[in-house]
């Protein structure tokens, strides 16, 4: 399988974990931590079943890949998340030492990897993270379109 | 007590939660959460010991403080934070409403809310935070100072 694919198949297992977040009316973004081609963290948005708005999909990740490392540095680990981190989530990627972050669908509102502010390359911090993104930019955004017209939908009937 | 005072008192308290963390050889940062004048939450950074980078203090009181009002909008509450938050922290209080933050130590090589860059202020998301610098000051710049002077003693001994 090529690196194209590769990508294409990473941000799909990024789409489901984004799903499951549908399935409970959470705004459906997922993410996954490869290393070595393996993927060792799966994660989906639980902000408001939790009631915990740091339970963005990204900040669950690294928090079960630190684990499975036993680090809290994630080297040679890559992101894919099917919407653009926040500036939270971004930041988390900076302090967590992710190489490389894969996007999806970006974020012109609070997007901080690009649309509103560039955390990741802009800054001198410590670390800079790489980025990609519209890997199954199609997939990732109407899922989200889809998610926004169901709750409306909801919200009139309700 | 006068307002002055108050912000001195919670410091305090913030500076307690720090030290904390510099007895566990933890970077020494505490942060508190205050609504309608009481402390409804306390943390202390715990990043090494937890292997957790997502551990820093903001991030653990602002958890606290969603479980305590059993919601993730902490409208109305304040926090003091005894080090300048960094973009994860300074974007995890923007997700989270906080009204204020009030900081003692500035961080100039990761400080997100005025010394690197100002995410609190400067950035049309859809909260803004109020910032105060400056409270103990000198205090939880000392705390730091004597903090990585310690770990440098104990390196050069080990």
């Amino acid at each position: 399988m090529n690196v194209i694919n590769n990508k294409e198949k990473f941000m799909k297992e990024a789409l489901k974990q984004a799903k499951k977040a549908y399935d409970k009316l959470e705004v459906p973004v997922g993410a996954i931590i490869v290393k070595d081609g393996k993927i060792i963290a799966k994660a989906y948005n639980q902000k408001e079943c939790k009631n915990d708005t740091t339970n963005h999909a990204e900040i669950l990740a690294i928090k079960k890949a630190s684990k499975k490392l036993n680090s809290w540095r994630l080297i040679d680990c890559d992101m894919y998340v099917t919407l653009e981190p926040c500036s939270m989530c971004a930041g988390a990627l900076i302090q967590s030492r992710i190489r490389k972050v894969y996007i999806g669908a970006l974020d012109e509102k609070t997007g901080a990897c690009g649309s509103v502010l560039n955390l990741l390359e802009d800054y001198k911090f410590n670390h800079k993270v790489e980025i990609e993104t519209g890997v199954l930019k199609d997939e990732c955004e109407n899922l989200l379109k889809d998610f926004f017209k169901t709750l409306r939908n909801l919200k009139k009937k309700g």
